[in-house]
């Protein structure tokens, strides 16, 4: 299944898109797509109530989509799990998941526009798998444990100002809580309909000139893995969202480093996880 | 004024501690003490419903004190902000506030118990001003104006865990994230009864024995160029939570490096914003 939000910013409300590409009003399921959602049965829910019949066909003319979780209560990332991206940054392989945070309030919708930051000359794009917790998670006993415990994926764009993140203090989360940082969808493909977050591809162009085409399977430490370690030393409750690091090719490791400039439009796809595009603007 | 929030975990409601030491039921005017209430003029509000006599009295007895606040939308910390701390740490005085965060689900009551995380060997304790923001803020004009911003102060104790902080990766959220590990209270004393962040004395002691004795007036960087220079970066909302860094006396920087163990009990205490004690258990 594919869920989705659709409306203005924070009067989004839920939907869900049926395999024959039409698209339903979820409203009578739920009134959000949120944590209370997934810990309340709601993708079984909306399974049973898309088997009935229930669900009506919704104009979604002209309406803004939204991200496909309302505000995480948390936002977790994980550096360098890429080792082409590690590469590209001069940092070395981790010898663990490195774990960030970003503010929750910058998860914005998939064709939002993303502002470029006052006094910034380094933003820069981010191609990740997103997981969204579905139930809560706290010192789970294995990572074969940990894949239950994911309501879905979603194509993510971990935005990073790298002046901010890297020469403004030692600690990155500056650099990554800008307005606006996390475009998140368009859809939550359920855990079900992706088998294996480890095969997936993702791409970024910018402009139209590819910078990112990368595969979860180079990933250095997996998703059923990151959310086991995570649930080692944190509480994840289900809305959250994980970012789970970027392949090779964002603007800090090119040559030149072409940074985004107002007017850059940046395009991301994951395999089965649908595209999203933002056009890049000045705050 | 002094906020309060009383009853089960999740499901506290509000309370006004009144300046003849009465405590005053607040849910005539709010369901709780978060964002909403602060950015709909909640403080004003109660401000004239004290005034008006229209609230009644409260029987606490027997009722768990909840943090002062509801959940909030993102925690902000401040590393090293106090010249003797960096010191104990082994750290140079940075040039710009270090900023990173704490997952917003570790906030918990004053007097909470707080758990020591399953292979901790290294628990630690930090006093610190906890700021609360009233108003949205973003790209502030200047550290006056930040000021206005603040709904009000709490004691916040940034519980930290410190080989998760500090070997695991180089970035410190890991080690500040874990379960329970925030503590804030008992109250939220409005910004208006605060008429100078900067002359309050931090206390605190573990099983009795003072371990911090700091004054904010040594603070790197103070309260009202903290909000500033974190409104530069990302969006500041009502009900977000700042804790604006500890003074010397921690555990990592105390001859035998005496951690956490279960059963310890720590005190902390700010002038003017009242006393927290929790008791430390294992997870």
């Amino acid at each position: 299944m594919k869920l989705m939000r659709l409306g203005a910013p924070g009067r989004e409300y839920p939907a869900v898109l049926a395999d024959n590409g039409s698209l339903l009003d979820l409203s009578p399921v739920t009134t959000d797509i949120d944590g209370a959602f997934f810990a309340g049965g709601g993708i079984e829910e909306t399974r049973a109530a898309l088997r009935s019949g229930a669900l009506r066909e919704l104009d979604s003319t002209g309406m803004r989509v939204g991200a496909p979780v309302a505000r995480p209560g948390k936002v977790v990332c994980i550096g360098l799990n890429y080792r082409d991206h590690a590469k590209e940054t001069g940092a070395p392989v981790p010898p663990r998941p490195v774990v960030f945070m970003k503010d929750p309030g910058t998860v914005v919708g998939p064709y939002d526009d993303v502002l470029i930051p006052r006094n910034s000359a380094k933003t820069d794009w981010e191609v990740e798998l997103g997981v969204v917790v579905g139930r809560r998670a706290r010192y789970l006993e294995s990572p074969q444990q940990a894949l239950r415990t994911i309501a879905g994926y979603a194509v993510s764009n971990d935005v990073s100002e790298r002046e901010f993140q890297l020469d403004f203090s030692p600690q990155w989360d500056l650099g990554k809580s800008c307005e606006t940082f996390n475009p998140l969808g368009p859809w939550l493909v359920t855990a079900d309909e992706v088998p294996d977050p480890q095969s997936l591809g993702l791409h970024l162009s910018v402009n139209g000139i590819t910078r990112q085409d990368g595969s979860t399977k180079n990933m250095i430490f997996d998703v059923a893995y990151l959310v086991w370690y995570l649930s080692q030393y944190m509480v994840l409750e289900p809305g959250d969202l994980i970012n789970t690091g970027t392949p090779a090719g964002v603007a800090l490791g090119l040559p030149g480093s072409p940074y985004l400039r107002p007017g850059d439009t940046v395009e991301l796809t994951i395999d089965g996880l649908g595209l999203q595009r933002q056009t890049f603007g000045q705050a």
